[in-house]
């Protein structure tokens, strides 16, 4: 016995044997709601009739499933643990609810569950039934902040839940498939930022049950000293448990639950109390059982315990067959239900020995239900950060960097508190946030010499060349109840495509159960982007992700593209306030002209898009011609354009339209932002051509509006994949989003102009080649676009 | 010396002296690249006027790179070797540049860049400057096919490199930053599945310079023992290589790639010769040196060399501060670039010493310019794989197994020639593939049990729980001259968007490069799709890929819907044929209806979207309506609805247009497969209301069609995000999608239907309800729905 371990907590033969006990009625109900709509206790034989008649489910986790819930029972028990599990093998759904049904937290939910008989039946029939639960470790099962169904993302997910939650234990099940995954793989270096003074603990358990879908897993046929060296590697101290006898497995197990608890004890009290500095060599758990353990070893003549085939439903023609509903019906009185359920279909003492009370338990944690830890943010007031605008276009700013003053603060005001986080891939001071350095150092826990600067063990700034772990790290906090930020290239955030699609998913149907409390917003900001990456070029260029999370869920989903200082500040505000949704912002880190006063912003992004009468000529007539933008860029570009216009063509009667949150544009009914046909028709007439210049794909602000009544008089400009390391204002033009270009729209599309415009049309011509040229030869914007202002 | 070193190669002190000459001629010319607008040479003291107006790459990374470049130099001539180098830190490209206009095969690409003073004066105005070449490793470098802008990707590309090359070395050199990525982190694992017999060799060379943007990386902060027990992990043998003195680093560096490449030789002669099996631990090298070595060692007062202040632009002032300027002609003379250069600034033959002749060269390998390696893949004849359909409708198909019959065959017929991979995430059966198992096993070098089936070391399917590598593992395979196909869950794919952006753009620019050969296409089938995953659920349908990747350019994008499996054939024959394109292809795995005999498929694939007169009513006269499909879901809703139709309101004449190529609904100025206005109208009519069924977002087909006339016609339904564990047609009704609704569609739509038509449609919104109580009731869909078929 290793010489930290503390004895007082070591199971006695009595507590194995309840263990088991649970572990046996948790298989047993997780087969059940594979296979069964009637019969639960099987009081009577099985007849085909009991059969569900599409069998779906994950059989093969699930044994391994319970083996972790039972044995984190019993340490949270006798350790009086706060603990949160996080699933990784999510598509055992029928493992997470079968226990949480045994330790009641089901049926506090969901009262017409209950834990008899009749809620058995039900807990059965609803599984994978239309009208029921998921297959998966979905929003709708307590205890869960985790959808497994994508893999790849609970370990990060686990160290998330752990940051700033000192008192809490994360354990977190890592499948061997999922651990074949980039970001899982990824996320083991997650110890190398997590504080044991100010964080929590995470105990990865890594479940090598040997079979993905169709084939064994790499990590379960690698030779066990080089899996043990990788672990090392990765900063871990494994230690293994294996078997296929339960009782020895369960004896092992404990002893293992015990001694890394052990471990992380001491660690802990080492930091906090004994001063101890360095990182901590945390332990994890591999555990080594078989897949579909306890399931039909064979069927058909071929293994299946212990193979992929028993991945889903091991035997799959019960209804027909009754040769495998004979098989099915010794499988699932092997677990002896009658020794484990009482007559009224309630589990006995000792199946319950092992649970722990009230919120202990892993369904009932409110750690899995962080909203109902939130706590409101300190917002601080924000004239304190905004920047002077006596007049529109006369000043400059880098939008982010205002920003970065104001998450300083935030980040300053939420010191004791800890719960506001920001993350980033290695690009906070990139993108000019390096204010909150002043505030908070990055977190890290590795080696440091004296030319680092801002490092820190107790820093709540994240910093990892990965945005599979920022995102992942930052939904782990956010889902346990605390706040924060993702600041990243416009470009590079397609890399959590997938991640966001799960999370915009996950919060659609929590927003949807009545029991999970709302949490904080998941908030990106999109700086370094398209317009401003001409220095890195192509690859790096890349507006669509707002086309993405567009296609997702309204009701969760907002995208704003603030033109500058004071609106991002009103946006961020906004942002970072909200609940259950997610927010991209868009905005720019290079200087850029202020636009607004802090007042006007505030008016301006509450409507979310309106018109600016000091940009326009229309003096409150019907408009000819109504330039939109969205996003800093575009903005300049058009009122460069409504100079241009002003200058030249000073009868054409120009309003321009700027849009901050870009779903205003959507129908009311599409949106819960969208504008009402009178509203848009009120901002973008019904029969004036609109010449929009916006940030992103062009055909975007199409798929927006094309219900609209002018939509056929909408013409857009947007970047269409032309890019290149060349300059800011020639990025613009190889795109046709530049000031001439748009000049050149306006003439092309209203009618009836003075025979002058056809003049003005060949000036703007030749200033596009007259730039064309320039750059090319001197490697820089000419003088008059590089110097332009609005009042100029 | 280790035993199985070859003394042969070792360098002699004259050959580390040239191998300095050449490290500092490149580092020269990495240098002047990004600063330099004239005096190439330094023939006259530097002033203001010789600095470019933009001071625009990354300086860090290239004196690592140059010396990886200078010894690969080396070894490749000394052993005669084929290699190619996978440069990660893509950021790097003036070095990869710079070396190869040393090496003469950028002047043979781009003859007006000559490798002499002019040349050298054009290799470096040229540099990030407008017109010129971007500042990464992109298309544009010889050399390279690896564009390391985004990273993550790079061992992967470098084992995709490898396989089925047998005689060729792939070097790869991983960035410090690169290295904490999800995908790279999982991409150490591809070692087990390269076969030592018939595959290459990969020497991962893993570059710790300590740094990122602006933050210390992991790997070189952990103990040297911590990270040489990760290597060992991954299964490698590490080497290690460190210092900041040159001439001992060259030492070292020369010593250790010899050690590793006569490791690399035993073993492969050990498969090959003397019959070993089991897995190979491949050499892995660690080289430490300084993050911009040879750099200003301080600017400013502040440490620039081996920090991260060396990321970029070391002396961001030059032309404004003349102790900038100073420090940046001293920087360059340490190089002695009179040693290096003659009078009229071509390499002196000390510098050029190391060099490999002709296409040994790095720059000049055929190996990064796969094209001209690649062959035709042997098609067979689809009427061989065909199904019959003598009437439409009365017969089901799997589609994908019918395609993994024909995939078979293209496997079998590659045996010899080894030039065709399968790549997916343990999906392959899933997906209803294995076919292709009868003539190829799955690639596997770790562990067997006897359980195991179709594991095989010799494989070339690939399967691994990790869509970046099976993306990664593809795009080096068809960038170095082979085919392929990825076959991934529909949803799942969003994993690797990122890295269908990087590819599309790396094509895209490709194309436009008279020297590249094109490449075989990048093959996704997307299967398991929205509407069929119905038993995971919600985490599992996402449909959105199509609309990603139309974002990009248009040239290089084509996406199909087969709507049953005799399309399917004729879409992935055009695919497996084309070049130079990313084909997406999103088919069924469930059994679906055929609708098209194999001659009719291809005509109809042929036209990409067509009129299927059997299915309508019209007659040869106008439409009273048209009911669009796209997607085999829908196409079955819409034929269901058509037959609800001709039951119930026959005398309403209906069209039935089915699309294949999603692309041709786009205006032909949009794209090459656009239609124009008058194909479009032929089909849909102007003015007839136009009922589409899209097996995606149906937002898509608006942003597709939305400048044709009749788009104010168009009604779309699709799926929007309405998603659970429950039956098939559960899913079609949830979204709208079904044929009830698509005839209540048209019932509301078409103008001056018979008063009976009021009727029809209460009917149908009453089957609707029938539906939804009976599945409710029973878990399976209504059995006139499962048993539906189009003749009865």
């Amino acid at each position: 016995m290793p010489e930290d371990q503390d004895t007082r907590t070591a199971p006695t033969d009595e507590d194995l044997r309840t263990l088991d006990a649970h572990w046996r009625a948790a298989n047993y109900l997780a087969a059940g709601q594979i296979y069964l709509l009637a019969n639960p206790l099987l009081t009577e034989p099985l007849r085909p009739e009991h059969i569900k008649p599409r069998l779906l489910g994950h059989w093969g986790t699930s044994p391994g499933l319970n083996l972790v819930y039972t044995h984190l029972n019993r340490v949270i028990g006798a350790r009086g643990l706060d603990a949160l599990c996080v699933w990784g093998p999510g598509h055992g759904g029928p493992s997470v609810l079968a226990n949480s049904w045994l330790e009641g937290s089901y049926s506090e939910k969901y009262p017409d569950v209950g834990r008899d008989a009749p809620g058995m039946a039900r807990l059965f029939r609803q599984f994978s039934f239309p009208g029921g639960v998921p297959s998966h470790v979905a929003p709708e099962v307590p205890g869960s902040i985790h959808e497994g169904g994508e893999l790849g993302y609970s370990l990060a997910h686990a160290y998330g839940a752990a940051l700033d939650n000192p008192g809490l234990l994360v354990a977190c099940v890592i499948g061997d498939g999922e651990a074949e995954t980039g970001p899982l793989a990824a996320s083991w270096h997650s110890n190398k930022f997590l504080d044991p003074v100010h964080d929590g603990a995470v105990l990865p358990i890594l479940h090598l049950n040997g079979y993905k879908i169709a084939n064994p897993t790499v990590l379960s046929r690698i030779p066990e000293a080089e899996l043990d060296a990788l672990l090392r590697g990765y900063g871990h101290e494994p230690i293994h448990v294996a078997g296929d006898d339960p009782a020895t497995v369960h004896r092992v197990m404990a002893q293992a639950m015990d001694t890394a608890l052990d471990r992380i004890a001491t660690a802990q009290r080492a930091a906090r109390e004994g001063g101890a500095t360095g990182r901590v060599s945390w332990p994890v758990i591999v555990l080594r059982t078989p897949k579909g353990w306890t399931g039909p070893a064979e069927v058909d003549g071929v293994p299946v315990e212990n193979t992929w085939r028993s991945h889903q439903v091991p035997l799959p023609g019960v209804r027909e067959n009754p040769e495998h509903l004979h098989q099915l019906e010794a499988w699932l009185r092997s677990y002896r239900p009658e020794e484990l359920f009482d007559a009224e279909g309630r589990p006995v003492a000792d199946v319950l020995a092992c649970v722990p009370e009230g919120a202990r338990r892993l369904g009932a944690t409110p750690y899995a239900n962080g909203g109902l830890l939130l706590r409101e943010l300190p917002m601080p007031d924000l004239g304190d950060f905004a920047v002077p605008v006596d007049k529109p276009g006369t000043t400059l700013h880098e939008p982010t960097r205002v920003l970065g003053d104001l998450l300083r603060q935030v980040v300053k005001d939420t010191a004791g508190r800890r719960d506001f986080r920001l993350v980033g891939p290695d690009e906070t001071a990139s993108n000019r946030l390096q204010a909150v350095y002043d505030v908070s150092g990055k977190a890290w826990q590795a080696g440091t010499l004296d030319v680092d600067e801002h490092l820190d063990p107790h820093g709540r700034v994240m910093e990892i060349l990965s945005e599979h772990l920022c995102q992942g790290w930052l939904e782990g906090y956010l889902l346990t109840g605390r706040h924060g930020l993702f600041s990243c290239y416009e470009a590079f955030v397609h890399i959590v495509d997938s991640m966001a699609n799960q999370h915009i998913k996950w919060l659609k149907t929590s927003r949807e159960l009545p029991w999970r409390a709302p949490i904080a917003s998941l908030n990106y900001l999109l700086t370094s982007h398209v317009w401003r990456q001409d220095h890195n070029g192509f690859s790096h260029q890349d507006p669509g992700f707002v086309d993405h999370v567009l296609n997702k869920s309204p009701e969760v989903v907002r995208v704003y593209l603030p033109p500058d200082a004071n609106t991002l500040l009103s946006v961020a505000d906004h942002a970072l306030r909200s609940r259950d949704y997610v927010n991209v912002v868009v905005a720019g880190k290079q200087p850029c002209f202020d636009w607004l006063s802090m007042d006007a912003a505030r008016v301006h992004c509450a409507r979310g898009a309106g018109i600016w009468e000091w940009a326009g000529t229309e003096n409150g007539g019907t408009p000819d011609v109504v330039l939109g933008c969205a996003g800093d860029v575009p903005t300049q570009e058009v009122l460069a354009a409504a100079q241009l216009l002003r200058r030249h063509l000073p009868e054409l009667a120009v309003r321009v339209v700027n849009v901050v949150d870009l779903t205003r544009l959507l129908p009311r009914e599409e949106h819960p932002h969208g504008m009402t046909d009178f509203e848009y028709d009120g901002l973008f007439t019904t029969d004036k051509p609109v010449i929009f210049a916006y940030h992103g794909y062009p055909w975007l602000i199409h798929r927006l509006a094309y219900r609209r009544t002018g939509h056929e008089h909408l013409h857009v400009r947007g970047y269409k994949e032309s890019g290149t390391t060349t300059t800011p204002f020639d990025m613009v033009v190889r795109n046709d989003l530049d000031r001439y270009r748009l000049v050149m729209d306006v003439i092309d599309r209203v009618p009836g102009l003075a025979v002058r415009a056809a003049a003005v049309r060949q000036r703007m011509a030749d200033a596009r080649t007259l730039h064309h040229d320039w750059i090319r030869a001197h490697g820089t914007d000419l003088p008059e676009v590089a110097e332009w202002s609005w009042n100029a």
